[in-house]
């Protein structure tokens, strides 16, 4: 067959589909966030960003910039080798304590990504305990459903945050077996939130481990930034807690915290751990002052949050169908795809405002929507101009309103 | 079962196998590399490091490091999301560029490590590809391995480096068939280098594209740095080049450079491209720098080759078995992993010299060795100290301490 053919071929209906992601081209301003440059497609011209991750401006904070100077001075860019050949310095160890403190577990293992920690430990995790049999909540993000087709352990999907479905499927499952629940607190594209006490308590009465992603809650909740399981005091009862550096922690690398044994025993064992270059010191060193600076400093969630809440009040004061939701992701739904890829296209090219649109395959079709994440740096006045804008283009679209008493 | 139980098991396995890990805590000093200080296990103290993968010393290259320190003080710490959420700045785009332009191809794609570009690079084309057979060397990476057996697609592996058998497998299938030849330029671990112009002779006669990993070569090889195709002339014989910002080029990361279509539909279909944080904008910064330093500088790979020969000639003078390979990598056999791991335990207590041991299952049984890799940052005087301290733990060794141990 002609492979180049083929290729060009799949682009082309990518984008006959509208599915053709094309990457804003963006210069953040470091002191200045969620202000940047953008410097590609149909224009240039300083934007506000709406839709990162970095929930709560943490990759700007004075004390994390300074760690990782100070680390580049003194060690230099790269790690220079996997954890075990020469890549392990003591700004690893340290963060590796530091995290294992966060969650109040025995230890921590860092991985180079979130996507890898849960592709590794999982994958493994599936992989070498005998007959493991893993249930996914049907939500889970890619890195999971990737680690657990990896460790080609059996496999049972369940209903999104159905307790009555998950008891079903343990309880059809030999008590003796070794079971795995793997789910997310906070779920990044609907921003709703899993009941981690019954599944606790489910996970009790089937003799069953649990698995959390708080990828999208460390930082954020509990009083020390553990996660939601932090704030519920849960975190004793979960096996494994997974989390990400990359967030609300403002850097980049993942990690899992457990008992020191199962940190052990997935460094011993997984590949994507064992052969990969270590992280480099420096990011490691910003990291450990970001988690510091957020388990002693409540401000920058109590901010968000006050920022969330405004947010959604305005939406319902103009009428914004979001969805309601116990977190600070707000899903700003316009259920078409060629309206939200026009919406997102005219903020930016209009207002200055870029919001990302989320399409299928990321969201069912229908559902299309606009992520949006406030933070403790968006200020009211960034508030008045978004949603003067997504007035305008609301009106301009004829999309649909809620009735102001809705909610 | 017992989960606890089994996975404690397990490990106490792995410590009476000689398997179990001990990573040393070291704490690097820029500007005084291969120099650093030991922070754990039986002692501390200055330590010379003769196992890094940091080839060059670029990672306290003083370009490199301000190229670093710019970007964090001009865009923060952190990407802040994936790169079709926000995470796209123009450091990555200027990175990318500057990697096509060094491989001689249309586009490049940044991954988050060499392992997740493997990973996801093969696991898209294999499992993309109807039908594609992939036909992996023996002796191919981790990274590699997982990536095709990810994709699900056929695998036939052939003899390492032996061309005879690759070309038995390759006439074996259908011209039309979609095949994949992937292997690597520099071996790691043996330091052998593939024979690249057989091997694209062969992907020419049967149909086949070729992937080839030159993660121990980029940077090292060739008069820019492209590797071992680019000093062979064949870069652009080959299909897609993989490689690494985390050896040579001294920081962290990894690659694909391809053709425009080819890189653009691993972009628009890999799992572990598209769902995970962006590299932060100053390590794409900082590894651009040492890309383009690397471009027009070649006094680091002569020294280089320098220090390299000259070990060899101590070694040949004092009578230790290093292994004669093309390459910069001196694999030193010990044989044995008991001696293999008193070698190094004794280097590093009573000498100051650190070089981890590589034993079984990362070496075939028999084979345990001290993997040695000079750099240009290690002067006279470092070699002097090396010889001296080898010499006497040869002799201590085979003469009294290890009298059993010659099974």
């Amino acid at each position: 067959m002609q492979i180049d053919r083929y290729i060009a071929d799949r682009l082309a209906q990518l984008r006959e589909e509208g599915n053709y992601r094309v990457f804003a081209d963006l210069e953040r301003h470091r002191g200045a966030f969620p202000r940047a440059t953008r410097r590609s497609g149909s224009g240039s011209g300083p934007v506000t960003i709406w839709c990162s991750n970095d929930y709560l401006g943490m990759g700007q904070h004075p004390d994390v910039l300074a760690a990782m100077h100070g680390a580049l001075d003194r060690s230099g860019a790269g790690a220079g080798g996997t954890r075990n050949i020469s890549g392990t310095t003591h700004d690893h160890v340290a963060l590796e304590a530091e995290l294992a403190d966060l969650h109040g577990k025995e230890a921590a293992l860092l991985f180079t990504s979130g996507y890898v920690s849960n592709w590794a430990a999982l994958g493994t995790l599936g992989a070498m305990l005998p007959d493991c049999l893993i249930l996914s909540d049907a939500l889970n993000h890619a890195s999971m459903i990737e680690g657990i087709r990896h460790s080609r352990a059996d496999r049972v999907i369940w209903t999104h945050n159905d307790m009555a479905d998950l008891e079903a499927k343990l309880a059809a499952q030999p008590l003796e077996r070794p079971k795995i629940i793997a789910f997310e607190s906070v779920y990044s594209m609907d921003g709703d939130i899993a009941p981690i006490a019954e599944i606790c308590d489910l996970a009790d009465r089937y003799n069953a481990m649990t698995y959390l992603d708080e990828v999208h809650a460390v930082g954020l909740y509990g009083p020390r930034g553990g996660g939601v399981a932090e704030r519920e005091g849960l975190m004793e009862r979960i096996t494994v807690i997974e989390g990400t550096l990359g967030k609300a922690f403002g850097v980049v690398g993942g990690y899992i915290a457990a008992s020191a044994d199962l940190c052990d025993f997935v460094r011993s064992f997984a590949s994507g751990f064992i052969f990969t270059t270590a992280l480099p010191p420096h990011v490691a060193a910003g990291a450990c002052a970001s988690v510091r600076h957020l388990k002693q400093s409540s401000i920058e969630r109590r901010i968000q949050q006050e920022r969330v809440a405004e947010l959604r009040a305005r939406f319902d004061a103009i009428g914004l169908p979001h969805v309601p939701n116990p977190s600070h992701i707000i899903p700003l739904m316009v259920g078409d795809p060629v309206k939200c890829k026009f919406i997102s296209d005219t903020l930016l090219d209009e207002f200055g405002i870029y919001i990302q649109p989320i399409n299928y395959p990321t969201v069912p079709k229908g559902t299309e929507r606009l992520r949006i994440t406030p933070s403790p740096v968006h200020d009211p006045a960034d508030l008045d101009r978004l949603c003067t804008a997504l007035e305008t283009l609301w009106t301009r679209c004829q999309l649909a309103r809620m009735p102001r008493a809705a909610q």
